[in-house]
């Protein structure tokens, strides 16, 4: 096989035998468990992330696949099996705005070698990340957006991810709603940075909304998109402290080192295929159907 | 004067020289000052907080009075002044129900002198903490509130509230809403611990919503109580971090220590006369009329 | 069996095949998997810990312990297996001197029923707890030490420990250095909240270090006692913000709300039986055979 | 007068009608103040910041610095004071070895307008920050240090400081220690980073210490530079998490992230003129003749 690793979500309900028939399975394809990390949720949901070494596993990845299903399928789980090499890195197209400081971060800690990803393209409703992109040879289109063309826009966007073949989109501070068409395409492949503590300060100008009402901390969130806004199941948050002495400008420039922060764990969480979105099983009244995480500290 | 110390809090539209009108006042009665924290908010605000000491003051309180407000007259200043000696503590009755985490937080600083305060009379409408009332011959009010004698009680409260000169009521985990009359006998003097991040999560069950809506971290406000549930001018919050691997009973436990932390941070700060309320200067829309707080830092 | 619940520590070299094998015990031998977190650190070393319900195994826990033993021989694994039901405490004797605030807050968080554990006897050297432990009906040794009684005073504690079976114990600002004698009955085993971040400010009064040295953040450490002072394995920390306005007495009353809580946390590690120590495998000229640990989150 | 603004830094013994005295100069002479902040330390040492407004100030700026001289002569003060408009911006020469990722965040800050400072040149002993020096059109010059032209190439640099007028050095992980006299000719006109909690893991390789130590949280620390190796007074410093789970190269990783946020709350202090440096008044025996600072929050 020239995967090299592999790694395998599951989600169902807990059921003695389960740890113990995944390890039998990997250890029978020579596998050697590098992580392991379970969680059983009541009521009486298992949840766990499997990672090994492929190196001396024999049989071919169609083979060992096609093995789980049939185990898991005993288990009537949802699952997710991922193969990696050096080689295999995610396709992810960046969206930004105006602001380009998160864009600039992500772009960062690639070059650093702190997150491990491609971006084929960077798209863009202005042009202030042009010269970025370009002076980095990344492909930057221009898909200016009004009331009126949003919906040509988007079917232009849908065109160049399929064209890209992108696996994951992040909204680095793009400042325009998403409709249900291309979200539908994306499910859990959609990750938003929203500038406040959520569910605080839902919507557009959080950092003002923050200071008319006078909290003394700010946050960031970073989430999955759906269609409801700014309600996607949580991936990240982090908080920073503000005071009467900080100004509206002060708070933005906080924030935005929390976004940056922010953004780039949910975005590691995801590439290192981290993360289980679930459903919430005792929804209140305000959570009617929530979704939210499991994200695997390891 | 038997008064050692003074603390003048005032509020202003800004103008040259009321730092230095206020400072040579001070001066000339032979203060010094201690601390001074000044701050202009947008647009043209000034807030700013004098602390000195009168040991030398020859004048009497009353005249020192009567001269301060000669003088801040022609700012049309809003100010509060406060004569202190070590004897003058505030009164302030706690109201606490079942959860007695924060009551015994506060006998406990109020125990190792980190925080001074009398404690005339605690108010319950539970049992819960009778014993650790009369452990510390503390007077104990047990009143015990249906939906029929709502009004009663409160009649009842407020007696007692001004039979013991009562300066400050904290609600350590009371779990009534009082009812305007009973707030407008007391503007700006009872705090409340609310266990949220708010605005995340008014009301009922806080953690019970965060725990259904997948936060990653979690949070604690204390804030001046006005008739708008929850909405009352922040003083103090603070956060901390939790996982999917924290169930609902443990984020209650780590949410007692931010209740815990923040109300004994908010008392502090209104002992020691260090908070402003102030009307948001520009309000959002969902924020009209908002009030929020100075706390200065010393 | 009359246990409910085991807990499974391991540490060995890594080796394919483990977890597999150790889950298939736990399978065979009708238990279900409740929570398993597994560490891989280079170079090589394997660490995990399984927690799993006893409620349908059928063998007798000399049993259980007995196949296990086989099983782990070939794999020359340190491990540890506890087996509890809800009425197996941890006997923990509390070590105190003037400063009562950690033992408060381990009795509030028992009595709150947010630790679990049993506190046959208090040892102090002053009698300011003994009130509070009378109170409680928890037995109290005053045992005062003076330079020349010191290896007295530690014989009889030791007498103490062994009649009451103590598991643990927690020296919650016990402010004298135990003997290695003490030590050497009790290998990770007892456990120290220093009133400082270690390594920084070693030994007599770290606020008042680090008020002198001006840094900007102060913590606590909470960690097992071995002979060299303050060098033992660090199981928690935490750190706050401090500004040139606080003052010692202010410092050390923020220190006070770092340590219940690091104090707590780290002992609510043992009691879950989260700690693994281990021999840091790199060690820098600064840390020889230095000690550090693992602390599985749930 | 073509400056805008004035800020004074004082420090002297306190004593009653320095802020009434200073206040007044400062109306007498049409100035607004802005922000205020004082501080009075133990046993009877007074700091303070004064920031107001000159524009309605008709006298010069030498005839303002003479009174002022005048005026504070009387208190034996130790005071800086700095007049600004727009145009006048501190010139920072930036130190910079392999790493960028600190020189880099300077950068954007400036570009983001969230730090107001001139960079007329960068100083590396690699060639790292060439290509990143030459985008931005600021001079480079590039001085590899080997043991035997230390000498040689600090007097290169000393010339170059002074051809480009630099106010302020900051190493932003120069990993080569600079001698004295270079030291000398800044006094506290050099900030360095250093990647621990200092005084926790002095020297070289804080992060390998802090992984082989088995601390649960990591920092970061900025300070002026003196001649004891990381030992100059403290201006920033800031915490996170880490855990067991944490390779070295993940503590890295997160520890860059520190050092971004420290070194550029360090600057901005320095850039608003926030920080006075005193010697500790009670100094213990590790921290003998240890200076410390003040930085005010505004």
């Amino acid at each position: 096989m020239k995967e090299t690793r592999a790694i395998l979500l599951i989600s169902c309900k807990d059921k003695p035998g389960i740890v113990s028939q995944v390890a039998n399975f990997i250890f029978e394809n020579k596998g050697n468990i590098l992580n392991l990390e379970q969680h059983v949720e009541d009521p009486n949901r298992f949840f766990a992330r499997f990672e090994w070494s492929l190196e001396k596993t024999e049989i071919s990845a169609q083979e060992l696949r096609k093995k789980l299903t049939l185990l898991l399928k005993n288990f009537q789980a949802n699952w997710k099996l991922k193969l990696k090499n050096s080689e295999s890195k995610k396709k992810v197209a960046i969206f930004v705005s105006k602001y380009t400081h998160c864009l600039l971060d992500l772009l960062w800690r690639k070059e650093f070698g702190e997150l491990d990803f491609e971006i084929p393209v960077i798209i863009s409703n202005h042009l202030d990340s042009e010269k970025i992109s370009r002076e980095r040879e990344i492909e930057y289109k221009y898909l200016p957006v009004q009331k009126e063309n949003k919906r040509v826009v988007e079917e232009k966007q849908l065109e160049i991810l399929l064209k890209y073949k992108i696996d994951l989109i992040v909204l680095a501070r793009y400042m325009q709603i998403l409709t249900g068409n291309l979200i539908k395409h994306y499910p859990e492949k959609i990750i938003n940075i929203h500038h406040s503590f959520l569910p605080a300060f839902v919507g557009g100008n959080p950092y003002q909304q923050a200071f008319d009402k006078g909290v003394k901390i700010i946050g960031a969130t970073s989430h999955y998109v759906t269609e409801e806004l700014d309600q996607g199941p949580i991936i990240e948050q982090e908080t920073t402290r503000i005071s009467h002495q900080d100004s509206l400008s002060r708070i933005i420039q906080k924030g935005r080192d929390l976004e940056r922060l922010v953004l780039s764990r949910a975005l590691r969480a995801d590439l290192e295929e981290r993360i289980i979105v679930f459903e919430s099983s005792k929804s209140s009244r305000e959570n009617k159907g929530a979704q939210k995480t499991i994200v695997f500290s390891q």
